[in-house]
């Protein structure tokens, strides 16, 4: 296919300007390696309204990177950067703006530098979790990574993904923990921001700003440039692991329970805290499943007297100290202490403890390898008794939700009077997405995603399409209660910016206007985020 | 005095308008109104060279500050917009560009929220520390807030020039915990960042990013906009504190301690570590001084052998551990294993205890208040026996030098060499601006600043020349060695800024692209960190 506007001659001799850049073996034409870059989870899989690609191009340097971006420029090519494309249920490598010219970084994938006395990293696009970690392993480095639950993805389109990890605080968000960025800019030319900037320094990983205006930020979940190299802080490899699980009787307990783990956590007492509902183990009974499936949910009554009935927790938050042995021991002593203090009847349980390093026997036998920074890719084995047979893929809903055990319980309440009127199998088997025992996700250090898988099948366009109407709906809901979503795939991307309308979209209209400053031709990722350049800028879908 | 470029009729009216906008009250004309907002440590005081301001005025609401930007847009008067306008040594309230309109937002003062649940404010830009902290105090919110020394500047404008403080982790670096922003832009129009951009989210103090590309930063140390609100994340109050000081025998050991101390810094084991040089005790002593001054500096055998024949150390270091009473014990208990193994001959002596709340007069007692997240003016009570006659006022040299002893060590050769041609009394008496026992400051969470004040004297514009002459040279040799400045009055803004120069200034060239954009008229900060608008670019003062 040709990219929308564009001619065959263009084409054609925008095609050989990116041969010539990039050498004619990395530059992707044929239906088949193109199919390579469709997305696998896309709701519109088959359909006319499927983003395609017309191309792939993969860049080996930086310098191949400004070749293109130039020639795609001449030639008025759309271009749509991915670094591992591995975001899966969230686009993938494939467009906003069907027919774009996938610019491919894999291969860029060298790590630049990893300093384990001072903690940082510099890494290209093309480096994936694995790649990372491996060269780290090797050199017996004391430093820890911090990965999503795939480990084929890339910290760097992670991290501008503004995706999110499993150890410790700030570490656990991955633009936030970066530091320094290298970007082809639109127009081609090679910008470094914070100490990048100034020749010679060595404190790019290190120290975030440079002077003047910190501009990092406007290159993640955005089509502003191309990033090229990355920096990141990293996790001192600790001396000790443990965890323990609290476990509270009682349903509004949650409320105490968040406060009291919230303070643990931003205190740096704890690494990410997991909530768990021990009654979900009551979810095959029918009575239960009509009591918690019921209008408005059980009443606080009924759900405690269930819990109590059957000796189980209301709730339970699984607690991870990092750290020295003593500190950690000392940690949790101390989270027992302050739980007992504040919530009558909490129980608690001791769970895994590690030192470090880990031979690479341990590292096998570790249950959740990405709390401990061990990247691997275990959740694709997801077929279960619960679960016969996995879905083929898979949509995010990815609300955020105020960090408090009040805004769980409201939107619990919401979320599954919501989900009444939609009938789609749910990701995982079971009830309803939503009921009074959902959770909210707690990767993102200071707020809670309160997250739902939806299930894709390359098979089943109706059920794509009962799927897309649930997902638009839950964001409309969403964003009447103030829960916008963090992320979310391009098939949504335009409708949840639109939830971002403050004052009449005052923030899309300034991030266009950047856009239209710094990408006059509209070259780069064109949609992405709901920022169109200005010739389709009426597009709007 | 007028506004450079516009006429008496044209500033008449716009200063009826500024009136009509805030009340006659609130603007400020006269010479002794006027002359408050001088920047009373500006090297060029008294001198044509500075920076002068042509009025003042004081919005109490956003709607007045967008009134008073549409006005300036309207009669192009150039307006500079300050918090409290107290970052003395980095300008104070005074503009890059002479005879600008101060926007002084001093009695936009509101603490609009503070949460001890979840951890975060929002505050308004006239707010100071002071305020922030008596609001926490009053109410017994269990949380703390961080402070730079001075406690009567405001967190808002701190955080917006990159200012730091004293306590833990990433709440030291004021931008970085920042959390959303209500910023007036150069059109008048409001736009909210983050999850204040979803109308009804109460996540704007705890989710960064909201969704599509992230745009705070563009108005930190920057003209983009006039910042009406801020939302930041605060450190849960902890239950205990406690210092302890790690001493080690040999010059060359600085090597092991700082990357040790590193390891406890970024696992979230200690908050701010206090590097020390026992030996500067001697610095009256004319052989020492000699020794010190010395070609090259003393060698690593010499400096040794003065530390041994004092029975002194080569170097200390303070380790603060906040935080549960057990976990603070075994913190320093393993912190002094840790650095013992480490580092032959190392000692170690207890310091300072607390438990949290301290009563009222607890806090009084506490020698260095912002480590406890204590506002206080102590800093300005500088006269003492090495130094009887305090300057009347200082500028900072402010070089960022890699988190390492090495590079200590190379950054102390260096800047004493470059001190050798500099004929300047220096800031607190004694000896040299640098020398071999120079050390750097640690309020950044993850690099060095190696950092240096210097007099300034209303009386003396050849003493002020002299400095003026010295700090431009030290930001040369700095950039040299990669060594860039995090902030710096505007008398050195243009210089500092030409040192990020990587591939012919293309990050200013981009920030200026960016600041056309969306200032068209080039009303706001003219100059500010360089960035000077379109109509005067070519001015580079």
């Amino acid at each position: 296919m040709l990219p929308p506007g564009v001619d065959g001659t263009a084409f054609a001799a925008a095609l050989a300007a990116f041969k010539e850049a990039v050498g004619a073996e990395r530059v992707y034409t044929s239906d088949e390696d193109v199919a390579l870059y469709r997305d696998a989870y896309d709701v519109q899989w088959g359909l006319p309204g499927e983003r395609q690609v017309s191309a792939a191009v993969a860049p080996t340097s930086v310098e191949q990177v400004q070749k293109v971006v130039i020639a795609a420029n001449r030639y008025q090519i759309p271009i749509y950067p991915i670094s591992t494309g591995m975001n899966l249920g969230y686009g993938g490598s494939s467009p906003n703006y069907s027919g774009s010219v996938v610019v491919d970084l894999k291969l860029m994938n060298r790590v630049i530098e990893v300093d384990d006395k001072r903690h940082f990293a510099i890494l290209e696009p093309g480096v994936s979790y694995f790649d990372f970690y491996r060269y780290v392993q090797e050199r017996k480095l004391k430093v820890w990574i911090d990965c999503p639950d795939p480990g084929w993805g890339s910290p760097v389109g992670n991290a501008l993904d503004h995706g999110v990890g499993y150890t410790f605080g700030g570490y656990r968000d991955h633009f936030y923990s970066h530091c320094g960025l290298e970007v082809v800019m639109p127009t081609g030319e090679i910008v470094r921001t914070g100490m990048g900037a100034m020749p010679r320094a060595e404190t790019w990983g290190e120290y975030h700003y440079g002077v003047g205006p910190y501009i990092d930020g406007l290159f993640s979940q955005s089509n502003m440039g191309v990033v090229t190299k990355m920096g990141f802080h990293l996790f001192p490899q600790p001396e000790a692991y443990r965890s323990g699980t609290v476990f509270v009787p009682k349903r509004l307990d949650l409320i105490p329970l968040v406060a009291e783990v919230n303070a643990l956590e931003h205190s740096g007492t704890i690494g990410q805290p997991d909530y768990g509902a021990p009654l979900r183990r009551l979810s095959m009974d029918p009575a239960v499943r009509a009591l918690m499936g019921k209008a408005g949910g059980p009443t606080d009554a009924e759900f405690d007297a269930l819990a109590a009935d059957h000796r189980l927790a209301a709730w339970s938050c699984q607690l991870q100290f990092y750290g020295a042995q003593g500190v950690v021991d000392a940690s949790w002593a101390y989270a027992k202490e302050r739980l007992s203090a504040a919530i009558p009847g909490a129980t608690f349980e001791d769970g895994l403890a590690y030192r470090f390093p880990l031979t690479r026997e341990e590292q096998q036998k570790v249950p959740h390898k990405p709390s401990l920074g061990i990247p691997n890719l275990e959740l694709f084995q997801s077929r279960s008794p619960m679960n016969p047979k996995p879905s083929e893929g898979h949509v995010w809903f990815s609300p955020l939700i105020p960090k408090s055990g009040e805004a769980i319980l409201e939107a619990q309440r919401v979320f599954a009077e919501a989900c009444r009127g939609i009938d789609v199998p749910t990701l995982f088997g079971g009830g309803p997405a939503y009921g009074p025992l959902s959770l909210p996700q707690t990767w993102m250090y200071r707020a809670f995603v309160f997250i739902t898988g939806w299930p894709i099948s390359r098979m089943d366009p109706q059920l794509n399409q009962r799927v897309y109407d649930a997902v638009l709906r839950l964001v409309q809901i969403g964003a009447e209660h103030g829960w916008g979503e963090y992320r979310t795939p391009p098939a949504f991307q335009q409708q949840v910016v639109q939830t971002y309308s403050y004052n009449d979209h005052a923030l899309l209209r300034l991030q266009e206007r950047i856009k239209d400053a710094i990408d006059p031709n509209g070259i780069i990722g064109a949609g992405r985020y709901g920022i169109w350049p200005k010739h389709l800028r009426d597009r709007k879908t």
